[in-house]
């Protein structure tokens, strides 16, 4: 599901900013497979705790990849959006010119992060978590570059493209949140305890 | 969980029309509560599902509660989000004069939504779970409402506005989905067919 949804923001993004409309089309009916994937997941979760009753870990496993499913399948949904919009201003984008690498850079660090949670899934690896939370910040700023380019008086796109960038900022920040989300849950696996409550690692030199 | 976000949606969106200060932050400071109850819920559910091992019905209703409380918890966090607009206004209004009939009927329509879910939850009443998706296409209506006047080339309220207004929009959008939701939970525990695979009831002449 990480993969999925990592492409599909991608591709959303792409499509968003090149008005490629068979992209788009191909970004909204492809979100099918990852809501299959979910009611798949949640199916053999509860089958698994009907039969085999986990306990400790096992259980906090099951219990963490039903709520991981739901961040995963809602980052789907984000990518859909970015992509419905990219169809509804299509011949058109919706993005101006003078915010594509803004757009651009969001759509490629929102791939970036469901990218590192899909590593931290199979790698239980605490200090990658802890990382997506600066990558997260980074998003942050992107989105507060967003609403300076917005509250410009010389902003010269119009309300409707402005309701277009408002709403596009939103979804590449809550995906982001989700991606966090996902990596949080690891933490607290591994860990027992919530990401909040651990002291982000000190930068490294040169990363 | 679903009485205490429908009360904060309600007094978010007075404090928003009124700005209201006080409101506000309180509105902000009582999310914690709902924050809590989500991670009690958890706790409990797990410590349920070790303990003593459900299956069955049984089991699908933590599996549904842990899905529940989720919907609940995000649905808090968007009361939270009109409260801190209302907050970032102070002491002018978020809402231009003529969108706040429109936004009073969002924010009421959204705690009716999120009431009826409460007694869904409590009654496990199928019909009524079913007559949620009726109101959520009254909040779709209005949304769309608050889209033509944003349109509307006589909009004159400038980009700042046009933007918080795009935002509430969503807020509210999203918050009613979340009341569908919880209740489209019920209908599977209860059925255990999806929503979308029953049909709606015909609507009773005076209502």
């Amino acid at each position: 599901m990480a993969r999925l949804v990592g492409s599909a923001i991608g591709r959303a993004t792409t499509a968003i900013l090149d008005a490629d409309l068979k992209l788009a089309e191909n970004v909204i009916a492809a979100d099918e497979k990852v809501d299959d994937l979910q009611r798949d997941l949640e199916a053999r979760a509860i089958a698994l705790l009907a039969r085999q009753q986990p306990v400790a870990t096992d259980l906090r496993i099951v219990v963490t990849s039903l709520r991981m499913s739901a961040d995963l399948e809602r980052s789907g949904d984000l990518a859909q959006h970015v992509a419905k919009l990219a169809r509804l201003r299509f011949p058109e984008s919706a993005v101006p010119r003078d915010l594509h690498a803004t757009i651009l850079e969001m759509g490629q660090l929102a791939q970036r992060l469901m990218a590192k949670s899909a590593e931290v899934i199979i790698t239980k690896d605490v200090d990658l978590a802890l990382q997506l939370e600066q990558d997260d910040d980074a998003m942050d700023m992107l989105h507060r570059t967003l609403f300076q380019h917005l509250m410009d008086d010389r902003w010269k796109h119009g309300i409707e493209t402005a309701v277009d960038v408002t709403l596009l900022g939103r979804y590449y920040e809550r995906f982001a949140d989700h991606a966090v989300s996902v990596a949080k849950r690891v933490v607290y696996l591994v860990t027992g305890e919530h990401a909040d409550e651990i002291a982000p690692p000190t930068a490294v030199e040169g990363t």
